[in-house]
């Protein structure tokens, strides 16, 4: 990755390539840089359209060795619904395109496009189109389109300080499910299903949407979700350590390997919960319709994105999962 | 890829692909099996929205070994505008996902985003957004949307007995440009820009359009392409051979290479001009104003693609490139 560009991040690519892509297009209200691109109505007062891409790599994204092919490509559509409900969207129609290895049999293909066609059943979601073509690894490409109305547009740059940060579920399942399977350990069926089948949030993205300020989905880790909230806000964050909700067996788990639980949840991405701000007026409305909503801490002035440890000490977060930096 | 599915080729899978992604969506007027999706507007007299999907793998799709990033760039926008023009539409926004090796420089990457940034730009599109991954290999998925007004809206299924098959330019140059390249021979700097850097008919796709009654873009050779017209409109067709364009280039790189230029337009794909036919009477209307038009065949009522030879065989023509049971 590194050269004379100076760029030694994902962040940073994807800034510099914002760059070279920079378009006059006044219909393209948001464009690289949130959950989705949110391109307005061609009729005054109509929906927004909402155009989203997620590209799955085998063995960096999902691994055949724990994954059955229906449990891959239910994953692989949730992901992408995710980021349609992290804009307080209704999702519409999906785009799936396949590389194929010829060791791929095409009984595995088609339980693929099961799992996917069974998670965009239950969402209401068509898969209209695509592509297919033979490659070394499999590579599972989806667009998915979705509308929103004006009231429950949720962008990630309207956070404001004062806001409450907010969860929709306990954390670090999907980390804690990955941590187990890679340890050579049978998941808790709860862990198992976290890391294999997540759903999405699109069962109460509809009801938050019109209350809160800023949204995102969990796909990266709660630090790495919180800083771009921030970043795109010009706010800072702090978090407290302690009101982060876990489950029991996330916190065994932890236990059981060795491991820090918080840092699954700060850092391990993939839980496809839901994390907006909101002033705390309507917290206390929405809260009172949306079950299994945690307040995990507030909007400041202070650029950055701080943990408050139980002793009130406070650490910087940076990054979570950076799909440079980490890894191979 | 064979199993007991009983699925033997690229077309059979995707047809199977679509019963399990069946949905009841009336939204969507045409899904899987046309270059582009086609979605009804949302406001009764409005554009339809056209979704096009199209995956490239190095080494299947392109070449770091001859090939620059911003050449591949302008050519994986291309193959996709290509798909817009297909259905008479304007092409509006395009969405870019990359999977990218450690071994590409952010450099590379770079160059590679300017070349779909300055061929969406001579076309008034804007790059919205996408997705980047870390993978073995260099994977450039991109879907691009369009708009189509009712009276342009051109599908593959519309062709009737007795329409004109006409081609918008010469064929084979792509192939031609390859073959050159793959023997390690320097090619004629058309055939090299044939293969590297093809353009689209953006250019003259609104002025076919309404007009046409099928149109389809040649990416995987004209056999192939004219089998999708007559399969989804319940028709046949015959091809002259004698009336296939080609360009002087072309017939050359065959004769020093011992290959055939004909197949090259039949079987080569990426030549990225409109196919589509016509009533005769609009053909002469058209041609009078859009230059480079070549007639090179009919529609006819018995099932099957028939090449007809100068001295009056004819021969069933079959396929054209099928991604999976040719090549590995």
């Amino acid at each position: 990755m590194k050269d004379d560009t100076g760029i030694n991040s994902e962040v940073e690519l994807i800034a510099r390539m914002a760059t070279v892509f920079a378009g006059s297009d006044s219909n393209v209200m948001t464009g690289i840089g949130d959950d989705a691109a949110v391109i307005r109505p061609p009729n005054p007062g109509g929906d927004y359209l909402l155009v989203t891409s997620d590209m799955l790599l085998e063995e960096v994204h999902f691994s055949r060795r724990w994954a059955e092919p229906v449990q891959i490509g239910r994953k692989a559509a949730a992901c992408n619904l995710s980021d349609i409900a992290a804009m307080g969207g209704k999702a519409r129609w999906m785009f799936v395109s396949l590389a194929l290895p010829a060791n791929v049999s095409t009984r595995w293909t088609l339980s693929l496009c099961e799992g996917i066609a069974r998670e965009c059943r239950s969402h209401k979601v068509t898969v209209a189109g695509g592509d297919t073509c033979k490659g070394d690894k499999i590579v599972i490409s989806i667009t998915l389109l979705g509308s929103v109305g004006p009231r429950n547009l949720c962008l990630r740059s309207q956070a404001q300080v004062g806001d409450l940060l907010v969860v929709t579920g306990p954390l670090g399942g999907s980390a804690a499910g990955l941590a187990m399977l890679r340890s050579g350990l049978e998941p808790d069926p709860y862990l198992a299903a976290k890391h294999l089948t997540p759903g999405c949030r699109l069962d109460i993205a509809g009801r938050i949407a019109p209350l809160a300020n800023a949204m995102i989905d969990i796909s990266d880790g709660l630090a790495s979700e919180t800083g771009h909230i921030c970043r795109q806000s010009g706010v800072g964050a702090l978090i407290r350590a302690a009101a982060i909700p876990f489950e029991k067996p996330v916190v065994e788990a932890a236990g059981m390997l060795g491991c820090d639980h918080l840092q699954w949840a700060l850092a391990g991405g993939e839980d496809f919960e839901l994390l907006f701000t909101i002033p705390p007026q309507k917290f206390s409305l929405l809260a009172s319709t949306v079950a299994g909503l945690v307040c995990i801490g507030e909007i400041v002035s202070e650029p950055g994105v701080r943990l408050v440890h139980p002793d009130g000490r406070r650490t910087a977060l940076e990054g979570g999962y950076d799909h440079f930096a980490t890894g191979e």
